[in-house]
């Protein structure tokens, strides 16, 4: 059996102005990790007061994530990897905290620990094969964070991580970054092959929660595979420099692949990754398809992997695509009802 | 869609000597709903270190509900309605916290919060219906306080709450209940209509989360079918006594509708009651069913619930009985299984 496993955080770092597109002001986006695991749960934010569609009226990627679930009926699960904000959907705890902006000296001092209890918990899992998926506003520019301090930037170059905006900030991230490893005394390369010293002084709870599950999975002979874009390929770098040489899978959208600051086939040479790359074929004549196709969220939420899934059970597109329909339209529909007190 | 809704909590009602089977011994028993949780929600304790099989190898009634849910793929949810102890099964969170000894002035504090917070999160479900049901040893007796307080002891007589032991200790529960009302300053029938006094007084989290859920969900006309025995009936009389007058199944094992110590038609009746009875027609051949023909365990952890989902989708009784095997064999040999330290 298959299980998807939806790891959702957060890091004070999405608050830097300009960094993230998930969720359009910074309040709102404490909340975006918690409505999507609602929204992989129910359908809709049933605790969380968002609805996380962009100014454009771009949906967060968990509403594809959703409507792919709502057809095939996968199996999934929802890890507290350090919640800034409460949710409402059902949530595994690992003893993750919310990270603290990565400029700061110790930004995710409970990474080691979180790390741990997830590969422990990685290790009793029943399931054949795990998806790992994340949600985590500003999560490229910690995943940036990790990379740089593992020394896998050389072998990237300037193409290492992906954006949900249209424009990549990347040289703000790189300049966040930059003051990161300074707030820590360490210097590009410095932490390789220590990951847990990279997640806890450059990453965030998110890619220490993955990476703990990964690694028990692999343990364990559970196949696994990362169901996202280059955040994934930073839980994918902790692992390989904490000595797991097994079987990785990165299963990620077109928009990642097509994104001119990724290169998915370094990555995927460098780290020893067989990629697998899905185009859910979106059409411009429904807002959230053509936010996609202009270049918005593109991954996120495990978004590829579930295309993934949905092409091995092979559904059609065009189910793909009214699905999505729907549950937007409930999204938005959810959005204006009220909730009396009691 | 359906969801199953399992509520999982404490009260230290059940350390009273003699009170309940649900785990052999006390320090095992407030283990017993956190590896109940997981069981349902991986086929096997994950973090809870214990496996809940009485000493006659009558396991706990998760393993009835997790065959099924392997079968039927049915959607579930784990409500932390106050453990004890932490499970690695996904929790939702509404503030409940484990109940102490009802001989206790004020045993449920936080029945109020925790009914209120279930209730929004029952408004918010999206689902056509759902099944409620329980986990919580010692559940009978802080039933049969809140039955008591409601003043609903009289319709039922001496036939009002089962047991998890062959031999249901009703003189001691009665006992048990009459110190608790004594202690909050209450007689029987004091908090007629006044639900929310009966859980905190004489209750226990998990009635207040299970009534709380199915408040919000009648409200929003999602269908409620409350998954189990007589705790569950207690369930029902809460929401009578709150003024709830939408329509109730009550879905129940034949070993529950067998007990001379429970009276199903006279619950039904007084509290306008839809019952489902379901038989899993247990040969004993098997360890595991032939302890519920003796008599233990009964229900508990939606399994009745889960069987009239089973018996709706046509599911053959000997697929259920090899469901059961199944699940059985392997958390025996999970239970032999050791987890290093990281």
């Amino acid at each position: 059996m298959t299980r998807f496993i939806l790891c959702a955080g957060s890091t004070r770092t999405a608050a830097i102005d300009g960094i993230s597109a998930a969720g359009a002001e910074t309040d709102v986006m404490a909340h975006t990790p918690s409505a999507d695991a609602e929204i992989l749960a129910y359908g809709h934010p049933v605790r969380a007061p968002v609805v996380p569609v962009s100014p454009t009226g771009c949906p967060t990627p968990a509403v594809i994530t959703r409507a792919i679930r709502e057809r095939l009926g996968f199996e999934y699960t929802v890890v507290d990897a350090g919640l800034e904000e409460q949710t409402g959907a059902p949530t595994v705890t690992v003893g993750a905290r919310a990270g603290d902006d990565i400029r700061e000296r110790d930004p995710v001092p409970s990474a080691p620990g979180a790390f741990a209890a997830a590969r422990q918990f990685g290790r009793r899992l029943p399931d054949d094969e795990v998806f790992l998926a994340e949600t985590i506003p500003g999560g490229t520019t910690t995943a940036l964070g990790v990379l740089t301090a593992l020394g896998e930037g050389d072998a990237l170059g300037d193409r290492t991580v992906s954006s949900s905006l249209p424009e990549n900030p990347l040289a703000l991230k790189q300049e966040v970054v930059a003051e990161a490893l300074e707030a820590s005394s360490l210097k590009p390369g410095d932490a390789t092959d220590e990951p847990l010293v990279a997640l806890r002084r450059a990453g965030d709870p998110v890619l220490a929660v993955v990476a703990g599950i990964a690694a028990g999975a692999l343990e364990t002979d559970t196949a696994v595979t990362l169901a996202g874009g280059t955040q994934l390929v930073a839980a994918a770098a902790c692992l390989r420099h904490g000595g797991y040489d097994g079987t990785l899978d990165l299963a990620t959208t077109s928009f990642i692949d097509a994104d001119p600051t990724v290169d998915l086939a370094a990555a995927a040479e460098a780290l020893d990754l067989s990629v697998t790359v899905s185009d859910p074929e979106f059409t411009d004549d429904h807002p959230a398809m053509g936010a996609y196709l202009a270049g918005e969220a593109k991954e996120g939420v495990g978004m590829g992997g579930a295309l993934a899934l949905a092409e091995r059970a092979k559904l059609p597109k065009a189910e793909i695509h009214d699905g999505i329909r729907d549950v937007y339209g409930r999204l938005l529909a959810e959005s204006d009802k009220e909730v009396p007190q009691p």
